[in-house]
């Protein structure tokens, strides 16, 4: 499968960046072509631009600014997203990303009668890999799952023929032991071993 | 009160426009001292940077980025946010702010024995003007309130004095008549003529 890897933090030594590269590589020897997206390294801008809010719904001229992106999300076969959760939520790079690519013409169709036709169809696979400052039950209980929300509620669902769904958390970070760490990289590891 | 308004569109002519210009007269009318931030209009970088991340925790050196924005959050008595619902969240420009501002020094401390102390103590009101494109039902219901989770549940959790939260949420906005955006109108002036 093409699968592109859409990774957010900007700090190379951060658990996240072991995250990264863990998925990458055994994306890669699973036999997978690897799109590697750097948001931060490729220097992403995340807000949607005035120009890009007045031509939104123009589908002839709204993929001007964000072409080669909307290419390389059209080629995927599977999106794999790697990040930490800040403020409750995804980044801002990573928000930003959604926010500029799933545009008409890109995520969906609007129809004559006013409902959507979601567009994404090579997408077969999507999943997530990341960790959160907060135990699991806060997050479930007390917060909301805002980031889980913004990428298998929101993103997916712009796949109509998404058949694979992994969402892959290590929840209290702030007090995670090493070896929980280790653990929780050896099942991403296999988790993209058997990717698919 | 020293209002702080943060707002979060870049089109001028939209009707997050209008709310915005709006919200600022009518608090500037009951008496309020304003003070408005406009991310798009001010250029605001959404993005943590490297740097800000190895310091995050360092109340030394980790506000060095963006003192003026802290110098404007902590003047602040009463924080009113404006911004369109984006891709199920706040845009990114918005998330940014509260990715970069709130942290240890600012939003909280850390104390020996690893809990938090929320630190915005000045903050007496929290309020959000936004509009959704989804139904209401389908955001409480389907989606999840990701916004709201985010302004009423983070932002406002930093404010321990904080007595006052307004949440004038336009939902539906991809089939809103003019008469329905004139009355969400007239009342978030409403509310921000008695705002306090």
């Amino acid at each position: 499968m093409r699968v592109l890897v859409v990774f957010a933090h900007p700090v190379e030594s951060s658990f996240n960046a072991t995250l990264h590269r863990t998925v990458v590589d055994a994306l890669t020897r699973a036999g997978h072509q690897v799109d590697d997206l750097d948001l931060y390294a490729e220097g992403f801008n995340p807000c949607l631009t005035r120009e890009e809010r007045l031509v939104y719904h123009d589908t002839t001229r709204n993929l001007d600014t964000v072409a080669p992106y909307v290419e390389r999300l059209r080629a995927a076969e599977a999106v794999v997203f790697v990040f930490p959760v800040w403020s409750y939520g995804v980044p801002a790079i990573l928000k930003g990303w959604m926010d500029r690519l799933l545009k008409p013409g890109v995520g969906f169709t609007l129809n004559a009668d006013g409902t959507l036709t979601r567009i994404l169809t090579s997408i077969r696979a999507v999943a997530a890999v990341t960790s959160y400052g907060q135990p699991w039950w806060m997050v479930r209980l007390a917060i909301g799952d805002l980031p889980r929300a913004q990428i298998m509620g929101y993103f997916r669902r712009f796949c109509p023929n998404c058949r694979t769904r992994r969402y892959h958390a290590l929840y209290h970070m702030n007090r995670a032991t090493p070896e929980r760490c280790r653990r929780f990289l050896a099942r991403v590891e296999q988790s993209m071993l058997r990717f698919g």
